[in-house]
Order: structure tokens, then C-alpha cells, then sequence
């Protein structure tokens, strides 16, 4: 166990089996499931998948290098809407199997940093919340899949939200984020 | 399209990925992430996986043929504790197994079912809610794989919350059913 709370293997257990477990969830799944959102605004797994790529490219490696660099300045803001211009032309599968490469490049890298307990507390400076440690940074990757990984449940749920029936009333997730 | 708003196409895509997405999130992870809960009179993923397989076995497949027998009884009430007597003694392995065998079954009954577009209108009586099609029941074993699938993806990431520090404050899915 780490100072912040987190062991390396236990976040690199999450973030290693993410882009097979969404691949396995949506690989081959008819559009209506894929492109379905759950209103104005708000993300399809097609979406979820180049915000995921996104991340992988310019967020959570090249911060964790940040840190360990010692630089001052704060890290450069992440861009939540890269994905719309990025992904498109590109399918469903494609952005799963560059998700999937990049993610296990990026392991690999990770654990070739050989992070000691001390690193886990070393500090970055965030644009927005101030002062950050490598292990909140890394807790914060783990986290940031689950919520997309239930992201994509919940939007498909809603797909067949009145068809169920009497039965949404048992269905809680049909009310979660409702607007 | 069925008068229900359902394809049994798009339900059974569903349906057929979910034994292999969780089987890719799970299998194999450390039990801090497997038998975390979000607490008291929560639900584990490894409860989940054994309500899964009690769903397979008593509720599903059995309500539909209750259908089409055209049973004027209600349902049989469905146990939503069973798991915890059901998966003593089981590992996690065993249970994915044991739910990817039974849904791959299940789904083979299914579509030997050759439903028309009438029989997704045929009605049986809940012991709660009244009367309810079987397009209405199809629909909703889809929600509740998802359903189940967002929890899993919840109930592990609550695990870090304390550990994301500042980020919590961008991690929505922190707060979803906040106890």
C-alpha cells in the first residue's frame, strides 16, 4: 500500500483488463447501441471509446512524466472534446484495437518507472485543482475508466428504458443521471 | 422493430456479450476489487456474478415459457438473496463459468423460441406489478445485465475515492447512490 492509499498492481489490475472488457462488451454491437446517448450533450460508447484513446495519448503518461520530472508549471488541460474531431472516419473496432494497443504500451511504460513509495507522493501542479500527487494521479486513471466503463452500461440501459415497462421501476439505473 | 419497441436482434447482442465483458473485467483481479461492496447491504462484484447465475436458472428463461404456456398464475417471486447461500464456497472463476455456460444456454432456448412479433406482445402477470409482456421482460433481462454491469464498474471504483484526492471533484460516478 502505497502513502495515497493505492499498491501499483491493484490499479494496474483495473487498467490492464479495461480495453478487453470493453471490447468484449461492444465489439460487433448493431449502431443503435453504439451511437445511442443519453441526451443533448452527452456521450455514445462510440464517443467514450476516443475520449478513452484521448486520455491515453496526452493525459495520464505524459502527466506521470510531468511529476517525475519535477516540472513546475502546471500540466497542459486535458481536452474533453478531442474525440469528436479525432474519431472521425475510424470505426467502432478501430478505436478499440488503438485503445487497446496504447493502453498496453502505456502499462509498459508505467511499469517500467519502477515507482518507489516516495514517487507515489511526489507532486504535479493541476491547471485547475492546485497540487496532485502521482498516486491520486494514478487512482484518478483507474477511477476514470470504471466511471466510462459504467458510462457506456448506463447509456444503453436507457435505449430500452420505456420498453421495459412496469419494470423500470425496479431498474434503478434508468434514473441515474436522468435530466 | 416488435410492438414492444424491441428486436430480439439487438436484445440478444446484448445478452451474448455480457458473460465475456465481465469475464474480461474480473477474472483474475485481486479480492480487494472483487468483494469490495459500497456498503453495508451492498452488493460485491462477486455477489453480483451469483445473482447473475440465479437469474439464469429461475427467472429469465422461466417467465418466458410461463408466457407462452399462457399461465393465468403470477410469476414465481424471484429471490434476490439467493446468491449468498448459492455461492459459498465458490470462487469468482467458477462463477463466471458457471453464468457464461448457463446465458450461452439460455440464449440457444431463447431463439429456439422462434418468437413472431405477437408472442412479444403475449402477457403474464408479476407478483408486483401486474401485467407485463414478453417484450417487456426481454428488454428488461437486457437493462438488468447492464444494469448490473454499471454496478460492478461503481462498486470498484468507490474502492479509490479517497485515493483520486482532488479529482474526486470530476469523477461523478463517486457520488452515484451516495449512501
Amino acid at each position: 500500500m502505497k502513502p495515497d492509499g493505492i499498491s501499483l498492481d491493484d490499479a494496474v489490475a483495473i487498467l490492464e483488463r479495461t480495453p478487453a472488457g470493453l471490447s468484449a462488451l461492444l465489439e460487433g454491437l448493431p449502431e443503435m447501441w453504439v451511437k445511442a446517448t443519453e441526451g443533448d450533450g452527452t456521450w455514445s460508447p462510440y464517443d467514450v471509446i476516443g475520449h478513452l484513446i484521448h486520455g491515453e495519448r496526452t493525459d495520464w503518461i505524459p502527466r506521470a512524466r510531468h511529476i517525475l520530472a519535477s516540472e513546475t508549471r502546471p500540466f497542459e488541460p486535458f481536452d474533453r472534446s478531442a474525440q469528436f474531431t479525432e474519431s472521425q472516419g475510424k470505426s467502432l473496432s478501430e478505436l478499440l484495437a488503438t485503445f487497446t494497443d496504447l493502453r498496453r504500451d502505456n502499462i509498459a511504460v508505467l511499469v517500467g518507472m519502477n515507482l518507489t513509495d516516495a514517487d507515489f507522493g511526489r507532486t504535479g501542479l493541476h491547471p485547475e485543482l492546485g497540487e496532485v500527487t502521482l498516486g491520486q494521479l494514478m487512482a484518478t486513471w483507474v477511477v476514470h475508466d470504471l466511471d466510462h466503463v459504467a458510462q457506456i452500461a448506463r447509456t444503453m440501459a436507457k435505449v430500452y428504458t420505456e420498453a421495459t415497462g412496469p419494470w423500470s421501476a425496479y431498474l434503478s439505473i434508468l434514473r441515474d443521471r436522468q435530466r
